[in-house]
């Protein structure tokens, strides 16, 4: 799903945006993740047009996000199983699941996270692995080892 | 930037998207929060088509994200500031980051983000605010107190 006309050449972002960046293609990874796989199955859940449908599944496919493995030979039919690379794109999904029940839920939450365990509802917050600090608007950018001569004009000094 | 053709009224995800479900509005938000204002800024931040951007800008404003505020009178001319409501939107990009760093650059991190006191690499990861514990993939979606029953037929004891 790479828009040629966004430069993401120098951006980890943009980058995950031309995989990502679509509607559609996170809602079908949202399902994948939940379990589901088949055509029929995403069709029936986002109501989402079949040409569309395809077309999001083979550019998810061809990234890496979804695997396609035949269930049905007569006649043949795939289904699509999220891979290891495609589950590790939860972290957006939950981010933008707090930002959505918190600000554009006014009738409450429409879905919580709940420890298996415990059955404790969870609050996913981000923080710093090694420390366990929040992330808080004092984290800064810095370039990283690979960074381009535009990253590290803008990111030099300055704070995100 | 709501697109009608998608059903969200049940997920507070595909609600989100419905405002940052588009890869121009996540780029133009990531330069705001960086501190960029101006109409030519983002332009030449994006090489993004001026329609485009001010398409962009009127749709952020109008769901919370950007405030326009005059800077100057002769000729009159706005900026766009990124509101609280705009930078709890961190948290996703620092997940897009995460994940654009990890599998969209072979060469190596383009950025990384520091600990503004002690300069150290923060590496952001998502856990449950109360516990500290890290979300696995064990985390269970459950219905939350305003959940339709589209909702409940799906998460009543599913897992994500």
């Amino acid at each position: 799903m790479n828009d040629p006309t966004i430069p993401r050449h120098s951006c980890p972002i943009a980058r995950t945006l031309g995989v990502v960046g679509d509607q559609w293609s996170v809602l079908i990874i949202r399902d994948a993740i939940y379990g589901l796989k088949r055509f029929d199955e995403f069709q029936s859940s986002l109501k989402i047009a079949p040409n569309i449908l395809t077309q999001r599944l083979k550019a998810l496919v061809a990234d890496g996000i979804l695997e396609r493995h035949p269930y049905q030979t007569r006649p043949l039919r795939h289904e699509y199983v999220i891979t290891p690379k495609g589950r590790d794109l939860q972290p957006v999904l939950w981010a933008l699941m707090a930002w959505g029940n918190r600000y554009m839920c006014p009738e409450g939450h429409l879905v919580d996270l709940a420890d298996p365990a415990t059955n404790a509802i969870v609050e996913p917050v981000m923080v710093d692995a090694a420390t366990g600090r929040p992330l808080s608007e004092g984290v800064r950018v810095i370039p990283g080892p690979a960074a381009s001569s535009t990253i590290i004009d803008r990111y030099g000094a300055a704070r995100l």
